[in-house]
Formats: C-alpha cells, sequence, structure tokens
C-alpha cells in the first residue's frame, strides 16, 4: 500500500516537472530553489585555499601536505564539524559541540540517514505534518518505513491532533519513532510554529520517546518578527535532531549538510552516541565519506564570516522579503474581494498557500501552464493522502518582482474564466 | 542471521580501524588508498573555471549565469554524462552515451542504488565472490538484501562455482538478481579474470538474468601486458552495469563516480530506462544532485584531457607498479624459502594476498601492530563466511618503497617468531 502510493506520487512528481518544462516561458511559482543572483561562485571557491591556509597553521603541517590531505578520503563523519557547530550555536543558539554532528553530502541524506537508523523494525512509524516536504516522503516511501499523517480535525490544534494521532498508531501496534517537521517557514506551506506549539510538541514527544527530525532550511530567512527558539534549543529530555543544510544560505552545489544529534537520546547519552555512530556506519556505505573540497568552501566561508551567515544571507533575506511583499500586495489587488481565495502571509521563507474555492489539481495546472503561461503547484502534490485540493503551493524565492505581479495577473485571470465557466 | 553476521563485521571493522589509528607509527599495509603525492588539487581546482569558460561558449550563456547554473541545485542523473561517457569510451573502450549514465557521488553511492533498485523483493539476493569488497557487504547488509558467496569447491574453476551457487540460490527459491564483482585487480586480493572466465560468466548470467555489477577502480593501473576486455564491452545482451569512480584516477575528495547502465536489459530497452529512472528516482531521494561543483571539477579535468585520464595517472601507475616489484622482492628475500608461505604478483592494482600457514586474524593483527609496529589485514575481514583465515591483504598502494622492505622485514620477523613458539 505504502510503496503503491509513494510510485503514484512519484508519477505525479515526474509529471509536474515535465509541464513545468513543457512551458519554459511560463512564469513559474513552482519552483522553491534560491535566488541565484545572491550565490557567490568564486568567492566560495577562493575559500578553499582560505581554509588550506588555516588549516595547515592549525595541524602544523605544509600547505602541500594540508591540500593532500584535503584531496584524501576522510573521516566518515566529517571534517569540519567544529566549524559547523560554531556556526550552529551563533546563527541558531544551538548549544552543540562538534562531536554531535554529521557532516552529510546535502541534508536530504541526513534525513535518509536518520529515518533508516530511526526506523529498522518493520512496526516504526515515522510521523509528519499534512501537507509535507516531499523529500521527507520519498525517503520514507524507498526505505518502506510508514509514514503518518498528522492530519487536524476538526475542533482540533495541531498539538491535539498529534496526541490523537501518537495514540492511534501506539494503539494499532505500531512504534512512532520520528516526528518530522519545519517548524519555520514550512515547506510547503509557509507556516511557523508557536512557541507554546513547540513546547508542546517536545513535551509529547518525550512522553512517547518520539525523535523530533527539526528541518530547519529557510530558518535565516525571517523578514520581521523576533525568531523563536528552535525546538533543538528548547529540547531539555535530548529528543531533538537538528538538520541544517547550506544549499540555501550559501549555493546548492555545495553539497554539504549535517544533523546533530542531541547530548543524549531521552537521557541515555550512550543511546546518542550509539545513534551518531550507527548514522556514520550507513553513511560510510552509502556516499564513504563527504566531499572534503567542499567542506573546505563551506569551512573557509564559515571562517572568514567569523561563523555567522548573517551577513552573507543578507541581501537574499531582503529580496525574499520584499518578494513576499510584492506577492502579499498582487494577491491583495487580485483577490481581495474574492469570495472564497485566502492565503497566509508568511513572515519569512520561500512558500506561500493559496487556497481557492475550486479544486486546483493536475489537470487545472496544466491548464494554467499552457492557456496562461503561469504555473503553481497543487498543494495535494505535498499531501500524504490527496488532501488540500483546492489549495496550491506559491513559491515566492525565485521568481522577479515584475513577474509576481503578472504571474498573479494571469492566475486571476485564470481564476476568473474558471469561475465563470462553472457558473 | 544476516544483519547480525553485518553487525559483527562492522564491529570488526571499527576494531580493525582503531588498530590502525592506536599504532600510527607502525608501517600500515591496510589503507587501499591512493598515493597522495599525485594529487594535484590546485590543477583540479582550476579545471572548475574552464569547464565554466567551455560550459558557456556552448550553451551560448554568460560567464556569470554559467556559474549561476553551476551553484544551483541540477539535474539528479547528472552534469557531465557526455564527458563521462567520452571518457570511458577512450580509456575503457565501452561503447556508451550520455542518457546511459547516471553521476554519483562517488562510486559506493552508485553501487548502493543499483542493488536497492534491482533487488525490491524479499527474496532477491546478490551474489559476490568471496572474499569480496566490504562496501558490497556494507550496503547489502544496510539493505538488508542477503549475499551469496561464491565458494569455489575442490575440483571446481570460479565459473562451475558460480554456476552451482546460482543453481542452488534458485532452487531454494531465491531469485539471484545481481552477481558484484571486480574483474582488473580485485579488492582484497588482487586476481584478474581471464577472458574466457568473463565470457563464461557473461553466459551464465545472460542465461539466469542475473545483472552483473562491474566495478572497475584499478582497471587503469595495469603495471605488464595488454588489458583484457571488460565485461562492458563484452556484452552482447545487456546484462552489465558498469560502475566507475575518479577517487583513484583524480583524488577521493571529489566525490565523483558512476554508473553506465546497459543499452538494454536483457534486450529490453524499455526495461533499462525503467531502471535508470528507478536508480535516479533513488538518488534525487538520498543526494538530490551530484554536487556541480565538484562534477564541474571532474568535467574541465576530462576536456583538458581530451577525455582520457591516461596521462594524468601515468605517474601514479608507474609508482604503483615500482612498490609491486619492491613488495615482490621483499617477499622473495624475505619468505622465499619458507615452507607454507605464498603469494600472489598481481599485474596492476593496489592489493596482493599474502597466504600463511597458520591463522592470521584480529589477535594476530593486534600482536603485529603492537609488537613489531607492521600493519596487514586480516583476509577473513572480507570474507562473506569467516573463512581465509591463514591470509592478510598486504596494499602496497599508499606506503613508501622503504616501508615496504622495513615493513616485509618486521612481517617476517613476526612469522618467525610465531612458527617457533608455535613448534
Amino acid at each position: 500500500m505504502n510503496s503503491d502510493c509513494g510510485a503514484s506520487r512519484l508519477a505525479v512528481m515526474n509529471y509536474l516537472n515535465e509541464v513545468a518544462g513543457d512551458y519554459p516561458s511560463a512564469i513559474s511559482f513552482a519552483s522553491g530553489r534560491p535566488a541565484e543572483r545572491f550565490f557567490d561562485p568564486q568567492v566560495w571557491i577562493d575559500a578553499i585555499p582560505f581554509y588550506l591556509q588555516e588549516f595547515c597553521r592549525e595541524k602544523s603541517v605544509s600547505a602541500k601536505q594540508a591540500a593532500f590531505d584535503l584531496a584524501q578520503y576522510g573521516r566518515t563523519s566529517g571534517l569540519i564539524n567544529d566549524l559547523i557547530a560554531g556556526q550552529v550555536r551563533r546563527d541558531e543558539g544551538i548549544e552543540c559541540y562538534s562531536g554531535r554532528i554529521v557532516v552529510t553530502a546535502g541534508c536530504q541524506e541526513a534525513l535518509a540517514l536518520c529515518i533508516h537508523a530511526l526506523c529498522p523494525r518493520p512496526n516504526d512509524v515515522v510521523l509528519a505534518r499534512n501537507p509535507t516536504y516531499i523529500g521527507v516522503t520519498g525517503v520514507a516511501d524507498l526505505a518502506g518505513v510508514p509514514l503518518v499523517a498528522v492530519n487536524t480535525e476538526s475542533g482540533e490544534d495541531e498539538v491535539q491532533a498529534l496526541d490523537r494521532t501518537l495514540r492511534t498508531v501506539i494503539a494499532d501496534g505500531r512504534q512512532p519513532r520520528a516526528l518530522y517537521l519545519i517548524p519555520e517557514f514550512d515547506n510547503p506551506t509557509g507556516s511557523v510554529l508557536t512557541r507554546a506549539e513547540r513546547e508542546a510538541i517536545l513535551e509529547l514527544c518525550a512522553r512517547h520517546r518520539v525523535v523530533i527530525l527539526e528541518d530547519s532550511p529557510y530558518g535565516m530567512f525571517r523578514f520581521e518578527g523576533e525568531r523563536d527558539a528552535t525546538l533543538a534549543t528548547l529540547d531539555r529530555v535530548g529528543s531533538v535532531i537538528y538538520l541544517g543544510t547550506y544549499s540555501k544560505t550559501l549555493c546548492p552545489a555545495v553539497r554539504v549538510g549535517f544533523a546533530v544529534l542531541p547530548e543524549t537520546l531521552f537521557g541515555d547519552a550512550q543511546a546518542s552516541r550509539d545513534l551518531a555512530a550507527d548514522i556514520a556506519q550507513r553513511k560510510s556505505f552509502l556516499t564513504v565519506n563527504t566531499s572534503q573540497l567542499n567542506q573546505a568552501l563551506v569551512g573557509g566561508v564559515l571562517m572568514r564570516e567569523s561563523l555567522s551567515l548573517e551577513r552573507i544571507v543578507e541581501p537574499a533575506r531582503q529580496f525574499y522579503a520584499s518578494n513576499r511583499d510584492v506577492l502579499r500586495d498582487a494577491l491583495d489587488d487580485a483577490f481581495g474581494s474574492e469570495e472564497g481565495v485566502s492565503w497566509n502571509v508568511p513572515t519569512g521563507g520561500f512558500f506561500l498557500s493559496l487556497h481557492l474555492p475550486f479544486e486546483f489539481g493536475v489537470p487545472e495546472m496544466t491548464q494554467c501552464a499552457r492557456d496562461y503561461q503561469v504555473i503553481a503547484m497543487p498543494m495535494s502534490f505535498f499531501s500524504l493522502d490527496g488532501s488540500r485540493r483546492n489549495c496550491a503551493r506559491i513559491a515566492f524565492s525565485n521568481v522577479e518582482p515584475d513577474q509576481i505581479r503578472a504571474g498573479v495577473d494571469r492566475l486571476s485571470t485564470y481564476f476568473k474564466r474558471s469561475l465563470a465557466r462553472s457558473s
């Protein structure tokens, strides 16, 4: 059942990617890629010699030997763990040290390794909010680990829904091992968990010994207000694995991500060390070690920036914030007086949810792309049960302001004609 | 059973790695790493701008846009597939084109993806020669896919052993899906399959529709004689997936490997395309795509070298050949007159097998390291059934000639004292 569902989801994903490729001149709100204008590949490539220079000073080896060491196979858990720990402390406020970090070939590998390591038994399951990031769905499908949707029923808040779901899963004789979530500017919804929700989720997961996989690719892209404490910072019992990436802060091509394991796993320090060893072992048979060239690149940037990426992400953060404003204003203008159309105004990140008074699925997306030259992602694509049929994900991270205005205008034309046809 | 066996093997591996770490001043024949003196990281880093320059000329984009494209997320199957196809054609004589290639985060990822994709059902098994590369053992253990040893019984040659093993597996109601092998300068044994063996193995595997995973990390390091045709070249029915890596020819830190799929899978072109799509899908949920920076590095080198790595590997090849000679001569001097000691003289690669008249396991390895300051790997460590107890793997790729002489001298002292004690 799980794998059939996975196969059809994968087929839909391939189809959607093809649609985007088939209409290259359409304005696309589909891609959640970072804006490439803020990439600076040459600066990052220059960071490698900078890292090497510091590396050979610290290790008292020649520049030549340092370069040789870098070019060799490396430690499975990573080379720049201390620098990453420093950045996570400074930018995320998480108390962590290098021994708790496993450096991975992008954050997706960290997620895959954690789910495999946490769910070795047939009755182990992973929980996720619904809709959720397609990457966790894919990992669970391929690993054969059932992914259980946390669905809010009428009258429930998200915490009550989690509580009920956990009880139901356990009553069914299954073991909830992990809860996957993006607390800050969720992909696909753009939502943010409140402090009270975070604390209640931590408490529930601690009670049932469920590990929280806190994925935070967008945390540094807050547009206004104070940042909430991460779950890893609030964690008192050792229930959170924090997943990080440099794909959005630097660029995707560095392919460096990481997992920060808790000091103890529900109070057991040895259990956390065993889990770290298990994850490293799995990594050694998957990708051996994360490219030390790429780690040196990230490490060089981190050293140059005194272990904070705040300065580097600032122009991109401003661009995304401004795009969010343009999108909000365009939506107000186009749909402000329309019955049944609503959207959230995300306080950060790359995504916004647009709710429509009719179904927006694959046929509608295709029609939009073909006839109106605008592409939005059906939210049902990210759903674990085919729900969210009347909703679209609007990605505003990799599109120009004038395209946002024109794209919303086209969506509005599509919307009005669809309504006129249906009435 | 399989996972218990795997867990104990992993425990042994960790122990062996610790032993090597505990005696840093010992001469080590344990590491099968490439010799780092032939790495040229700066040249390779310079290859990135060279690749970009060619890339923007070919695509008619600005240098800036080319750099942005490179820094973004990329195609799951890879960016430099045409260049890799060209190199594989020139250096390996394999007729292949870019559409048949999946570029991976090192060859280990290619191996893991292939085994997962080929063995989705509970009764699917992988076959491997015994002893075999630890990487395939690890993948199979973690994937929960049984790994069946092809053991030669008395009077049998390797092909007869494979035939018998295939029949036994099928009679047991299991499906042999893949045969893993390193035909050229095998890790751990250093052996080479003859042309006749290759053809007989191809014929057997075609008959039973078993995919051959031909791993060839050492193929370019032949010391003498003509290179044998790869299995992929000899394949007439579409039974071979060729696995390649740039870790030994360039350096491990590039972390770029690849799989070359056959044109058809046992005559079925759609089946081969489906397998390629399945592998790419799995990769997308594991590492998203292989770092385009690293691909640009490899791509730049390949363009500069006119799609052949012959020139680049030549100094390393000569070094390994000379090390093999030094090792052979040292073994002749030390053990030539000893009853019961024998070794092969590999015609290429990184490894030699040393057979002893007594057991050489973990305690003996530890004793050697501690008391004689020389480290050799027990061959039983690479064995699928604990056999090969009287044998050691001697890696000569990353050790200096004078260390080889001194190391063999120490092994000889250890050997004589052990024999004296036991008699």
